[in-house]
């Protein structure tokens, strides 16, 4: 074996432990072997849990060569897995190579065996497989390599055979690893639906109190996202997800504080009184002190406490003004007073679109940040222009 | 260099990918290449985001050879580091060896390069170091190897120079992977926590508009998750943990539909009416449709539609009986009714903490699950024993 291909692989082994999905790991190990071993085709096995087999993930080869699609699955008692994993079989668990086992002679062994030893020599063949080559990861069976015959037709020679199985042991862990990785992505991602799932269900209880304002939170989540889109160059690239992630949640909780309104004044059907109003004011300040204790939610708790703020200071609960009016504040705001403008209210009709999106022209730089109306407007422009 | 110290070597190298503790992972590779490469001391200086600065983890070597801990950081602008990292500098960025650099005539270069050369050189006999190996990652210094004497006082040689590069590319790899696990872990740990602290948060707003039950969920949270770990040799060891978190978001929300009750029901101070009692009595269906539409919160739901079911088949909403109802319910159940006995109620006194439990004991078979019952006792009876 030539030490130059060696070095490829090995080179090529090494790069694995970076590479945390397990499809293009074994892509780029297969298309290393097949390179360098010149072998007709090369393909690899790889354990699913989720159905107790072996499934081909990635075949690579001359077509009508490789692994077609159709066996592309070895339960775990087919004899080529049995082989590596079953105890009471008389082979070692090294690899399992054509020319070894065709010469083995089964007169001189009990029935059973020879029965096994004919059961590989039809299933290496059924994949044209010259080499099978166990990917053991601790004792665990993680992988096969099935390696067709050799582009010289020569057979696989021992050196050969145990650099490719080092490889495959390599190849083993670097797939537990993406294994790992993957499997700690996918929670990771479970538990942010969960969050804004749970958060979206609990806000919209709470909603339900107010009876004026059906569908209010989510409309006001999805003109939120809608205006951040079109401020997406506004905000640091890196920034971005976790920017979008904590308005989303900002908007889902922004009338919190509402819960701590006695239900008399929220559902009055009248104007309010100017104490009644007072009250309804303190809503803010409210779902502050609720999401007040919560680690790592400084920006949502920004955008609940300041979404009444206007850009002219006029508003409350601090009467901020201009810039100082935190962003995520300033995009609520719009989206929330969009949503009541086109609401009815048991005092008032609604306003058209077209009065609604003059409203809010008018109002750029007083009640409304101009750079948020600038985007918000842009939402509607377009529609025109479809 | 002989052939079975790189293969114990290489093979130690292998098992990194495995381990997903930086500290751990660098101190196994140290401890290697201390036995193998039969140095006085080795070291790693591992590059520390927060600080900007590589820091030791792990140093090892005979004491008073190895790095002492007072110079365990190297900024980045230090020349062993910017030797690596200055691509301004007439270096190549492979090893730094001190028979190299003793060799050096500054006398021939230019004066700032001669100031770098006797500053490499105070840094060098600082750390005792003979040859300091990089650790790239792709093009990033990921960390430094530090390599003291060898015992038999020889150079180094070229080859294992070499060698001993990839293995410390190698580890570099292996260190990023690492982190990158490590820090896939803390965010789940993080959202895991967040999700916690909002459903109390939440919950405990949504409680607080029932005036008479101040801190009930949080009493009710710590008495299940009391009696669940009297309980944990009942539950399958692999879904504990899983069983203990959902049983705690249950509880946090056991009482949410009380959200969907008005205010004048819920703060009623009288002894209810039947038609009161039966919009109360409809508070688990209302927790039921508020977290229905939640993916992978069916245990949780489980909980809260079911903790006012009776062991006894008399309980509501379905009138479930026995092992009909689900564990996480049975549990909540006797430790909501807990914590109401041992409240004041406008209309009635609490029980003493004797009456409760004799109430628990009378109740166990009838209202309460007889091992819940049982384990719940188990915590009181402790506490007397103390």
């Amino acid at each position: 074996m030539r030490i130059d291909y060696r070095r490829s692989l090995e080179k090529a082994a090494r790069q694995m432990i970076l590479i945390h999905r397990p499809d293009t790991l074994v892509k780029l190990i297969l298309r290393a072997i097949q390179r360098t071993v010149k072998v007709r085709h090369a393909g690899m096995f790889i354990y699913d849990k989720s159905r107790d087999a072996y499934v081909v993930k990635i075949s690579r080869g001359f077509s009508g060569l490789k692994i077609p699609s159709g066996f592309a699955k070895l339960n775990a008692d087919n004899p080529l897995i049995t082989y590596f994993t079953d105890q009471r079989l008389p082979f070692d668990r090294g690899s399992l190579l054509w020319d070894k086992i065709r010469r083995l002679k089964p007169l001189r062994r009990d029935k059973k065996t020879a029965a096994f030893i004919s059961s590989l020599k039809f299933n290496l063949s059924l994949y044209s497989a010259r080499a099978c080559i166990p990917s053991f990861c601790r004792r665990e069976l993680v992988a096969v390599l099935f390696l067709g015959e050799k582009i010289n037709r020569k057979s696989f020679v021992e050196e050969e055979v145990g650099f490719l199985s080092v490889l495959a042991s390599d190849m083993a862990m670097a797939i537990k690893n993406a294994w790992l990785v993957e499997d700690l992505n996918q929670q990771l991602e479970r538990n942010k639906r969960l969050l804004l799932q749970v958060v979206s269900a609990l806000a919209s209880s709470i909603e339900a109190k107010d009876q004026y304002t059906k569908g209010h939170t989510e409309r006001v989540v999805d003109c939120a996202m809608q205006i951040a889109r079109r401020l997406k160059h506004t905000v640091d690239s890196q920034a971005w997800s976790s920017f979008t992630e904590e308005l989303k949640v900002a908007a889902l909780l922004h009338d919190i504080g509402k819960i701590g309104i006695p239900e008399v004044v929220l559902n009055k059907p009248d104007v309010l009184s100017e104490e009644e109003r007072r009250i309804i004011q303190k809503h803010p300040l409210i779902g502050q002190s609720i999401l007040g204790h919560i680690e790592g939610f400084e920006s949502v708790l920004l955008g609940v406490k300041y979404h009444h703020e206007r850009y002219d200071g006029c508003g409350y609960p601090e009467g901020l003004k201009g810039k100082k009016i935190p962003f995520v504040a300033a995009i609520i705001a719009l989206a929330d007073a969009f949503d009541a403008m086109t609401s009815d209210r048991p005092y008032r009709q609604a306003l058209s679109l077209a009065e609604t999106l003059e409203e809010v022209r008018r109002n750029r730089g007083k009640q409304f940040s101009p750079i948020v109306v600038d985007a918000f407007l842009k939402i509607y422009e377009n529609k025109d222009s479809r």
